[in-house]
């Protein structure tokens, strides 16, 4: 089973085709970054016409038994997720509205504060604010899982405790290994898995060691020691593949409708656009070079298993349905 | 089983209460008139509070099977419909939406002349729009029942004969019984019936032989010759039902944002709010007044069943599941 929880490409028909090609039995895609509810409703839209065009490639995911529908019929089942909770606006009876069009993860924040938690760009980190316990509290009803990928590290430990449910960082990877601002310390790491949590391990470069000259050993490397650490069973891919997106795709996710002046978030003034990605890991089809590099160094059939989808699978179980 | 199709009550635990001792199993409920798409998710929030808060009285329905789960454990289902079709703006894609929120039944029409229909208070009716034909196959597709209650003639017989899929009027009378504007033809009534739509009797005095003073006897009496005329396999209640609500709601159902100047509608501007029910009709208790009444004009007991409830559970198995 291949599961991979976190894309935002520039879907086609050729990058459906690629999923099925390289056995991804399910994706967790991006359908908001700074979108407004109404927005959001008209990227969820946009997916139903795939859905309806592309009945033969994809579908709708919804539950962990989607992906086993999806495995059945040769398909992908696609879940949806949000990178910031703008979709719920202040609103939040939104929160099971979008779960009953389909959400199943959300950021708490993009970076910047949100009405609910710190960012992870933000010079100070007053953790969760009064809506954001309250918003917490509604995700775990309705079963929409929080993400805290792009948040800050006293926020991401807080809402880790504050959840009854576990929580996940969906994209990332450890900051020992790439001190990147968006990477994550070992107390956060700690945090989210010791609590259940899972974690997806990243290939944008501005996440990987040595960027896009990051080998396959390293990444590798670096997934085996985490395995040591937080147990295998809380990790998974996230893989952050933004195929085919034009860059002005990575400036709307960096800047939205927040700032007037450009901001080059994990980028640059000399490489504002998306960075190349590592040769072993260009599109769909190269998930089976991740799995040959972690047999390679030297974790077992299971663990490679669990990392690749079967963790997720078990995640999608238990966290997507709402409590009764 | 006992099913309403359709009511617009000042909900309270009260009314939930009384739905229960009435032995209803399911109620198609208004959640839009005039609202936009933002608006009409906000009355689905607030049902979801209800849903919430009052587990042990009603659920969300969604499926014909929810109406087994509702009786399997002593509780009501509440189905979403619009009278309107405000809630899909000039999106066809947010047809497929609301339908995934739980939207099962919408009028093309609300009185006036729509993007897809023209209204029974219109002095000229040029039937099915442009779009309008785009939404009805868009709704035949997804599952949303087309709703003509509120349309007018030619656009209804036109609805029923575009539509591949069997179409409704869910509340109003013959127009031979009480020749008012909001009831129905003969034609009209054998274009939606022979076409396998169905249509429900309301209990609204507006469209009942003399009104408030309307007998029990005369309304069933109505039933069963419609059942030798329509096939009674076509037929149930849709009592219009808008207990406890203040006329300010009627003067909002009425006149919406589309006039600064007031519309009494069915009303007139001595007697402009909600007219007193019938005796024997005046909430969900009374159903079983019905039951007898249709037993005393000669309806047998397969009959009776099937008017009371078991046509339109047959109609929801096979109207409201996707088209594969």
């Amino acid at each position: 089973m291949r599961i991979d929880n976190l894309q935002y490409a520039n879907w086609s028909e050729k990058i459906f085709r690629q999923m099925r090609e390289g056995g991804v039995d399910a994706v967790h895609v991006t359908v908001a970054y700074h979108e407004t509810f109404r927005e959001t409703v008209q990227n969820l839209e946009r997916w139903n016409r795939w859905f309806e065009k592309y009945p033969d490639l994809i579908l709708k995911g919804q539950w962990a038994s989607d992906v086993d529908k999806a495995r059945e019929t040769g398909r992908t089942a696609i879940f949806f997720g949000f990178q910031n909770p703008s979709p719920i606006e202040d609103d939040i009876g939104l929160i099971e509205i979008v779960h009953t069009l389909g959400a199943r993860f959300m950021q708490l924040t993009y970076n910047n504060q949100s009405l609910l938690a710190t960012g992870c760009y933000e010079a100070e980190d007053t953790g969760i604010t009064r809506m954001g316990r309250q918003v917490i509290k509604e995700m775990n009803r309705v079963g929409l899982v929080v993400d805290m990928s792009h948040s800050a590290d006293r926020s991401t430990i807080e809402a880790a405790a504050l959840s009854e449910r576990p929580i996940a960082i969906t994209h990332a990877n450890p900051f020992e290994w790439a001190p990147a601002l968006r990477n994550k310390k070992d107390d956060v790491l700690r945090a989210v898995t010791e609590a259940g949590g899972m974690v997806g391990f990243s290939l944008y470069p501005h996440h990987l060691k040595d960027k896009s000259d990051c080998t396959l050993e390293s990444f590798c490397e670096m997934v085996a020691r985490a395995a040591e650490r937080y147990s295998v069973s809380n990790l998974g891919i996230g893989s952050d593949l933004c195929q085919d997106q034009p860059d002005s795709i990575v400036e709307w996710m960096r800047v939205g409708r927040w700032s007037k002046e450009i901001d080059y978030g994990e980028g640059s003034v000399t490489a504002p656009g998306f960075p190349p990605m590592p040769g072993w890991f260009q599109n769909n089809l190269d998930f089976g070079n991740i799995e040959a590099g972690l047999r390679a160094v030297g974790m077992d059939e299971a663990e490679v298993a669990a990392v690749m989808g079967g963790n997720w699978y078990r995640f999608y179980q238990e966290n997507f349905v709402p409590r009764g």
